[in-house]
């Protein structure tokens, strides 16, 4: 257990932590209290059909989604929807390495046991079914490995998923993306501090922590982003200041062990697990009309990998968002964006099924 | 100086090393002894109008231009062509932070100045002149840093440079490209083995190096070249096998202080030094029939980048090379690659200027 204050209501706003019990793990071993950090807007109404879910993606939680994506002017729109944030385990909120306690202490820190997206997406499912009686989703809406849990619940539940919002994601983890993540991985292993993952404080690899961040600024962001100075736009004076100012304070406030545990996550995922290896069996099971939205400018995932995955599902559209940010567009920043996610969004969810 | 095998001509053929004597530099300070290594291929004719002088890229020597792209059924033809391959300043042969000894000893390892791609123009340019007596090139060409060295050629010294083509790279380094090298440079330094450039051995930095390695995997690669496991065609069975059989030995062998150097130059490369920041002048100022050669899949100098200089230049045209591989496509190892790199420089050899 680390004492990391990052992970608090004082920057992540309200949630819930809500124990799920005991979590199996596709992997083996197991999660002996799995604890969800749930964030909801809006009311689920007595039908209880209104329901959309939104899983989240490495490094963030719930509170980016609070900040710019949900709100009576979004498409997830508190008034008409209920919105369910789950931040995933490892995310520093739920269940992670570094707030292993109780009867989690023994998995704590560098004994967090391999977790899969599939994991995720079943505790959501026990969460969703045990703690707020949601049977069936309106949607599920998530970004990068929000995406990836959203594949997953689509073609793990088709019959609980009526819609679909992949955003800068894939459903089967491609290989660049595999090892771009084990760049970042090694950046934070290799720092002398991480001791092994037994550190005492995420300072202790602030190092490791600031090379990851600086690897996040390549292929996070497009060459196009960095060529234009877009962050000017975000009161910056130079791209240093931007790092310095930004994405290395963003990331050595986060716990290495749980970023970790985020990013085997990441690199595993696939939907194809559940049909012996073959994608377009698994993609083939999905009925949720999906709308699979890439970002332009994405360095790892990039617009063909998801248009590829998109022409093997029954229901889907390909729906592009422009922005020069690429991966990083995520964060909302670009006036142009949260429109366009709004457009499409807004069409997606009043979709008969 | 460390003694490092690779750097020999067990690894790199014939080559000759040439002094031009004192080279002083534009960040200051000086190489009291320069050597240049030289290999040629083909004779200079007696009008000395044949010569083609192609300076090296980030890692690479001219070995990989001899053993891929210089021969009689290439364009870089040395029964019609005087071919002058001069390996840069900092890349393990020619005078660099590794094997500086005797006159040099006081710049040896982390005491080894900063070098531009300037530096390494003037010092081709004194080579040239003094050693061939060439006072003017039927062609530059370059790949990646060997492309900022042929802008450098002609705006430097427009008069003596007839022909250009810069291949994958920029004129203007990009701010994408600079920050993408800091984290190569980081990948080195970080390893505790590099002792602030006082190693005595680059096996005590190797760890660094696989990681540099690895970064080169993701950014010198395509996320399609990945995708389409075209490491099957090199031989390999699986991506790892490719990184550690391929790309990990190749930089592994390598000496840290000399890719620093290397790296250092490469940040920033940058023909607007010339005319106080104006790129538009600088460029302005090539009078070489020039052919912007992009890589289509290039992840770090992207066509796009390429493309916007070639707009500012007079006599150029763009020449795209259709290749998965990316940036690394320069090792030519697509059977697809060296075919269209001959047809357009023997367009351009032929064209008359």
């Amino acid at each position: 257990m680390i004492d990391n204050p990052y992970y608090s209501h004082e920057f992540h706003g309200e949630y819930d932590l809500v124990s799920i019990g005991r979590l199996d793990l596709e992997e083996g071993g197991s999660i002996p209290d799995c604890e969800l950090a749930v964030a909801t807007f809006g009311t689920l109404n007595e039908a209880k059909d209104n329901a959309i879910l939104i899983p989240t993606w490495y490094s963030g939680t719930h509170q980016v989604w609070r900040e710019n994506y949900i709100g009576p002017d979004h498409a997830l729109n508190p008034d008409k929807y209920f919105i369910v944030v789950v931040d995933q385990i490892g995310s520093g909120l739920s269940t992670s390495p570094h707030n292993a306690t109780g009867p989690n202490a023994g998995i704590a820190m560098s004994r967090f046991p391999h977790v899969r997206i599939g994991d995720d997406v079943v505790a959501q499912e026990r969460l969703l079914r045990e703690h707020f009686g949601i049977e069936k989703l309106h949607a599920v809406v998530g970004g990068s490995m929000g995406a990836q849990q959203t594949y997953e619940w689509a073609v793990r539940f088709p019959e609980k998923v009526e819609r679909a919002a992949p955003i800068a994601g894939t459903a089967q983890n491609t290989p660049h993306d595999f090892l771009f993540t084990e760049v970042l991985v090694e950046a934070i292993t290799s720092d002398p501090g991480f001791a092994g993952g037994e550190y005492t404080s995420n300072a202790d690899v602030v190092e490791g922590l600031k090379r990851h961040a600086r690897i996040w600024a390549i292929m996070g962001f497009s060459t196009e982003f960095w060529k234009q100075e877009v962050w000017r736009a975000l009161e910056f004076t130079s791209k240093e200041a931007f790092l310095e100012g930004f994405l290395e304070p963003y990331f050595t406030a986060m716990d290495p062990n749980d970023l970790l545990c985020m990013a085997w996550k990441w690199q595993r995922g696939d939907v194809a697990r559940h049909t012996g290896g073959d994608l377009d069996a698994a993609l083939g099971r999905i009925t949720a009309k999906t709308f699979v939205m890439p970002i332009s400018e994405d360095m790892f995932f990039p617009v063909r990998d998801c248009a590829a995955e998109a022409a093997k599902i029954k229901n889907a559209e390909l729906r592009v968002i422009d922005d020069v940010l690429g991966h990083l567009g995520l964060f909302a920043v670009s006036p142009t964006y949260m429109p366009q996610i709004d457009q499409h969004l807004t069409e997606l969810f009043e979709s008969p099924v």
